[in-house]
């Protein structure tokens, strides 16, 4: 099956990482698709089906790794295995995804800033849109408030993190990632992002996340996981363990430096148990880890929905 | 009041850090002062036990933070308050603290090494010899295992451990500090050094041990201390909270890349408690860390006697 | 925009506490509101649709704090931003939520009374008539049991609840606020009220409740929230964080013995974690608080719906 | 009323246990009401759906404590309360129920397979067939993994999964029940069956699965529990604590051996609560036990539904 | 036997209350056994050794239950039962705690002292010489401290606590016995007193103390308690459980608003263990709850040298 | 070197299990010794100290795993390394251990019996004498009790324990070893033996003992060990972990039905961790675990002691 030049464009712009970050791929993927069903007559056939449907794994293929990629889509063809189809109805579920995945970072920010006191100090780990979006909102309110965040080894990503609270005036301090139960007890709330959210209420983010919610839980302090629903992983569902790439070594240690023989495991991601973690901010609300099951479904169907696409 | 040169050259060699290591600088400062002594007569009257007092409060001013230091003068101490004294029981209390600090060392590894069963997985974090010493004899015994360190930011003294490891011959791998949750359950026993040890069984150690505590408890997994005594802090008997130093920003963020604004925390210790602790390995044998008391009143006396001393 | 006396006497009879009680004041608005309902044509265009809303937000104004109050009007309100609306399917709503409402606390004490064994002994926290539902029922029913009841300092509100319970002839103990964990040992079970519960599970209610909570968590003792879902709060799915009322100083300490300088506080609730909640008994059943985001979908709509109706 | 001879036939194999295990006998009930209903004319009036229920009763009397079968029948009348009812969706429910119970166990055990990583030790207890299918084909799929089995007193049921796994050539280590906890540091995921779900996510389970868990909890392990939907108790959102029964005296101390005066407490089940659940493996998927409710009402209605069948 | 006038009165003086608080009644009893020993030759025979302990008995016997009275005399006597006694030793030993004694307060408040940082918020309950001395030499040291007590139902004690931190200055709010979780994630560290201290480490105090220590535990804040040594039981190492006394009702419940029939429990007391306890301040240092065999022992002796002297 | 007969038959008694029990083979051996020494010149020099500790160590040699043996000799021959001995201070000594031997169990049976409150239930694990002697002097005091223990598979000494205690008229309930975490709400105290205790305040008992502990710990229940200090084990202050018998399989499944390949692990022991356990009952009074390592010390002498007698 050849495809049309926009479809293999927009491969290669999500594949070449021109178009990057969890949202924006997902919302070109939408679009592209979008496209592809315009161009469809209203009452879709089975075959025609079937021609949408590859058009949708072709474009999941360019990242396969993306769970918003994934979900999108899914979201998108959520009922296409119903016996009549109607591209209307295609066209406005793509517009209800796009329409909610280029909100979704406001909602959450919106929300995550209500739950910042005047006077908190507020730790982060890594670097999350979603997590210091709620940051820079209650700043902008007026609210007086701190920052910790860590360094977040062995990229660095804290840094980031660091630069754009402070450029905004915010009041942070970097700690090394081994010094947050040290600081914790000065802490009054932790924020952080997500890359991934299992049907069981488990967070995948980045290393050393499940670190910091284990410190907040044992201070008793609040620990908020900021992420839109579309990181929810089907997958999971099914029992797949999220695999969790190994990085390369000189990422930790410069090859000139490291001594004969050292081994170097570099886990990009780690998971933290839903028993940690006070809540998901998400677009569609504060949500227990615990509900994260009937949320999927709601959005994306239930196993067989799932395994019906095969996306 | 003036000293004998050897004194005055004593105390520059542990000031400008020829002299360095919490071992070699009360071995050094003891033979210093059991030096001084033997010039003495044998019956010691209260001027001369004046004289010896000053000249053990010089040394301890070369490094008055440095707690083996402390701790070797009051052992030699201990019963100067006493109306008769005689030179030569303290150069008998000089010999016993030379010998023993000699032999902590080895004692503390030959324990350690017990500890250890063939096809275990060690962790240890920073960089410790007491830590280390036990985990090289078990190796050198022929027990098949192996070991996790973590580079320890800021400073990388896990380089230093791994290197060390890896020269003779053990399967060493190197993780970040933040990855030590996610590589725990892989992890039969942790092994760390200490800084000082409260009088209520609280280790204060590098950044992040306390961190590696709480997972190793978390998950069920023995920690041991391993420290000579000489560690025991009497001054947390009167209540001192043991003062944490707070290193350069630099060695966290170099001063060209980090934003205007930007404070950083750096502290160098942090302070493990006793329930996350199995036991303390010291010369005189694994105890729990709640022992602590029992034990510095046996080597230096209760709170009279430190007081009374005033170093 | 004038109401009708109905209207105006309904608003004031809950303003001035006439009608008190969540229940009473949520039943007492929709009648309101249903009589208003009732005088119009069955199709109900936009401008009568508006004016439904602007009686149901003046209603709601007259106690703006009554979670219940706010909750009927959602409930009936539920499907208001409809292109089409009959004035037969908003009166239906109402009579559901009356209907619900009035039968709840039956249902809720049925279901607690299954909970309690023979030979019990049931502890609760200042005065809620779902939690005391289910003691009550299974006295009646003859179960031998006792009661154990805090005082609840400051209103002792527990002097109500061991008057109620006494005069029925249970065996009812009461005690200070600080006995909770010494009688907890003795305790088999532990019923409280809710006053809000939030869409993370979190229970908001007299404080000392989450006290009790803990020492049954610590004790291994089934904890039982009861509570009709009307006490779900919407707002929490925002981010609201439940204000917590600062109640006067001399209900904790008269004025005149009241030493100058002396500050008071008085906060007239606490918050409940999920992980101390063995269930929430409601009316449509025992529920896990991990599953309150589910039921307030049900009941009141997702996060648009109740944005759109502004109440 | 007389019932027909298969109906009959039915109720007599189940009662006398020729017809034995939570799925078949589900299946075999509903068969049997399947064939009764499609003797009836396509539009059901009240009086045919009352025989109709009646059968479904009389059917459930021949095992009024199993779980599965009570919830087969609830399931195919989830909607017969309507005023009107066409056999023909009956028996698309009937159809429904016994495709998804027959392949609920390969599903099931597909996940739990998925869960399992080459080189894993698995620990079981007692003798489940949902918790075991996943082992079998991580074992047939040539994943190097190891067992532990309890021998599960006082009945021995962990003998039967010893020979069941051994006989497949399963590396396979039998233990007594006391030495789990000595065991756990060397097991990576335990797996366990379920006889019951309660609405708040407890698993009633064979006595000891509650030890297990705390065990795993403790040292940080995964446990999962694999269990078809229909073992998810309507009951207990009413309230119904699942009740224990107590068997003879003679399966823990022959009578021959016993002492005079010596009694004996023989639970056949205990209770898992929630926090000591990673996950509950259904044929939906990987859940959270504290998704339970919402499960439970997708799948057979709510409290009014569950009451107004009155099975 | 018959005593001397002043033995007469001192007992009597303790007894009808003209001596009170745990230091005073002690110092009170040996001063006067000092001056009943001090009217004995130097070489003490049998006899009159005898006629001491009658001596030590009969005062002790004005206030039974008081432990530091107890502890006074068994540290006097801890060698009685030696062959050979001197009135100059036990003239020693009644200076010896005399002197401790009066200074013991001072002690433990520079030891408290020392923990509080410049900024902290500390928390206290009930009304404790011990625990407020460090909190008022903070203050008058320039630390920039506030406090929060509790009310200490059912007596009030905490209004007295108020009133005296009031009354210096200090920056005090006083809470309910309830609020204590509420308000301890401001809480930088916990100081309160101890009626008893048990041979295993269990701290008995005024109701909710360990309430207050739960909390502290839960939201990782220091726990300190202050106690002079002879707080400390031997009785306890004789298995004795702390007897806690129940006081009349009417402390909770005003006689003239009791409904017939209630019971009221108005236990005096509740058991800290020390798993909730960071240390305990006395007047030879901060030590760990689990020292205090040790400490016992060298102050007091052993179990045989209790039950010798049978006081 | 050759030994007395009275020597050689003690050894042999021992080890063929003529003489069992850890109190009587200790008394045996001491007894055995004393009788050598008392042939001794009261100087001993050191020609005859060789050969009084090549006796003890013969003897030691009849059981070398047992630790009462170990211990008895160590205590006898604590200052057997001075330049100067005695005979009459060895044959003190000896008298000594024997008397103290001879009453600990009473001793302990005491302490526990104070424990035991009149309507208490307590549960016990295995059959330890030190465990069950407290019990039986509760019930013969006329105190109304009641006692769950375990069959404590695979060798059911729990059918010994129930024996005992039915036929003193106790009311006895025998449950499984799984049955523990079912039963505990209803349990007051738990007592249970030890075979060995370390250091570090680590309880080496029958296997399940750590499981029925951690269930105490679990529900908040007091958790008390009974044992003579003689059961310290000297040799993990050096480091050795207890080495823990694996026992035949057929203890666990018979020969004829045991599956071909299945494995079987049969530890006899596991390790309680010191924060599970209460206390400590011993001759010398209750204790907290923490305190094992002073008891250790006063009684048998420090490391150097210990491993200069070479026992």
């Amino acid at each position: 099956m050849t495809f049309p030049d926009y479809v293999k464009s927009a491969y290669e712009d999500i594949k070449s990482m021109k178009i990057r970050g969890a949202g924006r791929i997902a919302i070109h993927a939408v679009k592209t698709l979008r496209m592809y069903i315009s161009e469809m007559p209203e009452k879709i056939n089975s075959e025609n089906m079937k021609k949408i449907i590859r058009v949708a794994k072709f474009l999941n293929s360019s990242r396969p790794t993306a769970i918003s990629l994934k979900n999108s889509l899914r979201f998108v063809l959520r009922y296409s295995y119903r016996e009549e189809n109607y591209s209307s109805d295609l066209l406005k579920r793509c517009d209800m995804f796009i329409e909610t995945a280029k909100t979704s970072l406001e909602k959450i920010g919106n929300i995550a800033e209500e739950r910042i006191k005047d006077g908190d100090t507020i730790l982060t780990h890594c670097n999350s849109n979603a997590a210091i979006s709620g940051i820079i909102k209650a700043h902008e309110k007026g609210k007086n408030i701190k920052v910790i965040n860590t360094e977040s080894r062995p990229a660095f990503q804290g840094r980031i993190t660091s630069r754009v609270l402070a450029e905004k005036g915010l009041d942070v301090t970097m700690i090394v990632d081994s010094a947050v139960r040290y600081h914790i007890p000065d802490v009054d709330i932790v924020m952080v992002g997500a890359d991934t959210i299992t049907s069981n209420g488990v967070v995948i983010n980045k290393i050393g996340t499940s670190q910091v919610a284990a410190f907040a839980h044992e201070a008793r302090r609040p620990f908020l996981v900021c992420a839109e629903t579309y990181k929810i992983s089907p997958e999971t569902l099914i029992g797949n363990l999220v695999s969790i790439e190994e990085r390369p070594s000189n990422e930790v240690i410069p090859d000139d430096i490291k001594p004969d023989g050292l081994k170097v495991s570099n886990p990009v991601f780690d998971a933290t148990p839903p028993e940690y973690i006070t809540g998901i901010v998400t677009e569609i609300g504060l949500i227990s880890p615990h509900s994260v099951y009937y949320v999927m479904k709601e959005k994306m169907g239930d196993i067989e929905d799932i395994l019906r696409i095969g996306i």
